[in-house]
């Protein structure tokens, strides 16, 4: 199914090489003003094309809003949003039409629905994450409201690591590397790769700061839960934590749990997650991205018909999808935020008459 | 939202020191099998108070079915399970209850909710999981029609690590290790940290074997988010690792892609995962639980009226949760799984014919 | 799927003669004080065996709340019902098992599974509506917090219409007629139908007084969408009319439109909804209930091997289903609403900085 | 919330003035073969403009496919289509933005969101219905693969009655009248209303043959209360009505049982439907339009600001709803029943076991 969240819930469509992708936010509530060039400056961050770490691929990336939004403000119906494909080359993927790429989801398509749209990776393609970000930053309209803000960048890539968190400069950055200390040896590590015809992993971290805590639930709607299935969710993550993430498995917990003063939490462990719901910290989600399956280097596969080729690719990749992929990931996390507020709007009988009585 | 699931939905019921716990289980297929002797045995692996393991905390965990069976097969209609509580001690916690203890959910429950069943943690207590094994087993029995089988056990606690995956011998184990060889290390690890007055994390592998090719979806019910979710869901995991998992973002594509040949897919890094949908191969999921956040070395805190304060608690608690998580993360993969199959049923239009056309 | 409701959910399991029926109430806000003696009162007036209009089955129906409520108040957490069957005597059905009672799901049931649990018709007896009625009680009491009354009554019973509507008096009459002056001649239109082996149908109006306008939303969660739904699918209802109902098909528009002044609406055709929003009007929904399909007199039918035969029932049923219909109807009504309020709560921005804004 | 369905799920925005109006189809099975040439033609019979008997508001109506097809055939990816807005003279509205319109939704979106986009209803137009016509061909596409027809056409318009039902002559109709013997005397109805500045309510019949036994559920997705959501959910729909509908309150239990001999159900009382679950015969539903609230005889009102004035009403409107809404009601219903078809593969292990073992 292709809809994500509970009240404010994005439904999307497009593949990459159709005539357009697009996406339906639901549940925003009305009046919120919405600011067209923020959508735009934020669809513009996740634009191909713009340097030599992404594909050359050239999309304007224009968000056009058919519908819910009224004199600048939400109406509270859906809003419409389409995006038109533009510089399509279906003809650079005529020659893998009858051949499953390795690292890509041409063999499990087939296998779930018998035949596949070839083209540049139809649904599978990256360019479905416009969308999310389109839907991102009328999240982030949101959040802005009360007060939430969301930063991302890229912690690590191949060997590189950042040092320092700086969200700001990471908005700067080609590659939204966090460090500007080691944002160079980050694009270095990515055009060696490129160079090499291959591609690289990179790390990101999402950090959701002044969120309120009492965002979540308890057992099947647990906030990290949902981020874990947003950022799993994002074409190419194959791990997500939260907080200290993996390293718990290797803690006591006397070194692990975060002991709390009349000022709040003294550490930070957890993430901003406890039982599933934000404790008024700083929430920190960490994902890591695989390298780009489409590499130039010759590799072995077969065919739709199951014989054995070597396959050689063509056409416009990005060397290192974590870099816009963390656009992706702020977005996402914004969106799962969202939606937490208005869940939560709904939690106690106190809330209930603070709305409905007048 | 207390519910799991699309069509094989799990919703759940019940708080630790309540009457009872309980699921009701829908959209199990008609003409299964249920076998009440395997759904006790997956019961009794999680059951607390069987060794020094665990927490001494004794409860039989009686699944009782009330509905949606009859002579021994489901009928179609929602299977309600009730497991009653039987060794509540609240008394253990009435010095809690003006205070919140560090690294649980107290803190976040009573932001949400304006305040909290403070007895044994409420619904935030791992007892819940006892319903999520009972309606584990029923996914299991599905799965086993088809052929497909869940394993699991711990890869790590602390610095020790299982160097075999030995999915029979840690069905055996009282702490679920993978490994025969390091076992005892595992055992010894968290010895001293319940020694310690304190408590220690681990590492979980699940291992889905012999799942067909095609299940899950392309982009927001991908196989992986929704493991993603279920593991993330469950209490004191930290992070979720598909495949290679964190390994892949400092991987090169060359390394990374699975090549395939005639027989199938050459390595497996994927974890059997690909574009969000299963390739056949087998699925891996790896999981990080926290260390028990109930410690009994004193640790600082504050009051629910922000008084700081020095908890020193008592009760019974597991000094290493990733063991019996373990079987909780089974039981979940389980689910997930049932659900894909079912969801899956729909993907073409040849499917939808062999079924309806008579 | 066995679940009603978005935010204010109810899921229920059980059939007739199983071990027990219950439900699970998700979403109810923390804080609602759960009075137990309302939600038996409510139970108690669906009860059958009480007087000679209804079954002569006896049942206490004694709802078990096991959990989501701690010191009198409801906690945020799943509440769980169970309420154990008492008074089966499943011989009474073992001459059915082989045919298909004609007005009964005995034939559908077995057309989807294959098979049926044919034991007092199984999970399609109207004894889960006894969830309902739990459930609905809870729904109540928060209707309750905001001034909302939800009343209902018998409407019509064959040929004899209630002229007035009083629902005080409903509430007291033993087959919730709505006229005190026709309540006998409704009484007698039911026993006549049972003396002669047969049964009757009947119309039941609810009404729901003191709602906010503001209730629902425009297209695809209509107020009166889900009403009809919730209406519809109480076992025996054949059709649902919002305000004038069916007789707005003969009207013109100037007959049929609302006029508006200073003070309100100067009438009610709408029945207190407009473009499936509620407008502050009384709601009111009218819904007519088939005969009891089990009746005395031999009917023609097949086997379950399609072999013709004579059905001659046995057991213990209701003469007409409207009258304890209509408390279920009643009830279904107040979830209706509390989830629509619950919903509501997000529509506006301004609501969102009520809730989240110290 | 803007979706509808379970499986086959359709999600719609766009308003009667913005610049499109659109849907995403969802859950559409791989490998249908989408014929446009069909979308546009169920599009073409709603359009307005046509005839005297509907607005003369003129669009083309275009449905642009912009995604989930690949070379004819649907491929298990959502369908996203947009229709452009053609035809907005939205200064015809300009006069109604600060009052509110007798029988509209004006009110309650007001009551709701705070404020409405007042250009032609927005939202609340039966302009959006053009989407669930081009999504319900999309689903009689589906329902065609395995024999249903779904048919439609008006029953009564005021006091004119159709004594026949003839849904191939409904088919060439204007009106969609269902008997060609009093199809003008119900055009006349039509016109002697309009002529009045007045409109007319009308009742629609909608029937689905050769709908396999089994479809539906038992208790809360029960197929009558699907399709009772779905009629009701129609804009001006007030009553809906399964098989007999209101007549079964009328009636014994020996007058209403279908009985049944070798050769199925004797009569059709039901509908096609018991307990919830489609029995194999024809599926019949009765819906009834209330008058077009648009009239333009002068009408007493308050505007926004609670002054009492009187709405002298211009622009464009149908006299009579009920005729296009016929159309809009046979595509909700070939949705419900796609959904039902595919929610309705998993009911059996032997239905699984055929899907998923090779």
């Amino acid at each position: 199914m292709n809809s994500f969240g509970n009240i404010f819930r994005v439904t999307t469509f497009g593949e990459s090489h159709g005539a357009a992708i697009g996406c339906i936010i639901d549940g925003v509530p009305a009046g919120l003003r919405i600011d067209e060039r923020f959508i735009q400056s934020e669809l513009d961050k996740r634009r191909p094309g713009q340097n030599s770490f992404a594909t050359p691929r050239k999309e304007s990336d224009t968000a056009n809003i058919l519908s819910g939004v009224f004199e600048g403000k939400s109406t509270g119906q859906p809003i419409g949003i389409v995006i038109y494909n533009e510089n399509q080359k279906s003809s650079d993927y005529s020659d893998i039409a009858d051949l499953f790429r390795p690292g890509h989801a041409d063999f499990t398509y087939t296998a779930k629905y018998g035949f596949r749209d070839y083209r540049g990776g139809g649904r599978s393609s990256a360019r479905e994450t416009a969308t999310r970000v389109a839907a991102g930053a009328v999240a982030k309209l949101m959040l802005n409201e009360i007060g939430i803000k969301v930063g991302y960048g890229l912690l690590s890539v191949g060997s590189i690591d950042a040092k320092e968190e700086d969200f700001d400069f990471a908005d700067t950055s080609e590659i939204f590397g966090l460090d500007r200390a080691t944002e160079q040896a980050m694009k270095d590590e990515i055009l060696n790769a490129k160079n090499s015809h291959d591609s690289i992993g990179g790390k990101v971290l999402v950090s959701i700061k002044n969120a309120p805590a009492g965002l979540g639930a308890p057992l099947y709607d647990k906030l990290d839960a949902t981020l874990a299935e947003a950022m799993m969710g994002i074409n190419g993550v194959k791990a997500v934590e939260i907080g200290d993430g993996c390293a718990v498995s290797k803690m006591r917990g006397s070194e692990n749990n975060d002991l709390i003063n009349k000022d709040g939490f003294v550490t930070n462990h957890a993430g901003g997650i406890l039982g599933g719901i934000s404790n008024g910290a700083e929430i920190r989600v960490t994902i890591h991205f695989k390298p780009t399956p489409s590499i130039f280097i010759p590799q072995q596969t077969v065919t739709t018909d199951n014989k054995e080729t070597l396959l050689k690719l063509k056409g416009r990749h990005d060397p290192c999808i974590a870099a816009r992929g963390a656009v992706v990931a702020g977005s996402m996390a914004a969106i799962v935020i969202a939606d937490a507020l208005l869940m939560g709007m709904s939690s106690t009988i106190s809330n209930l008459k603070k709305v409905w009585t007048k």
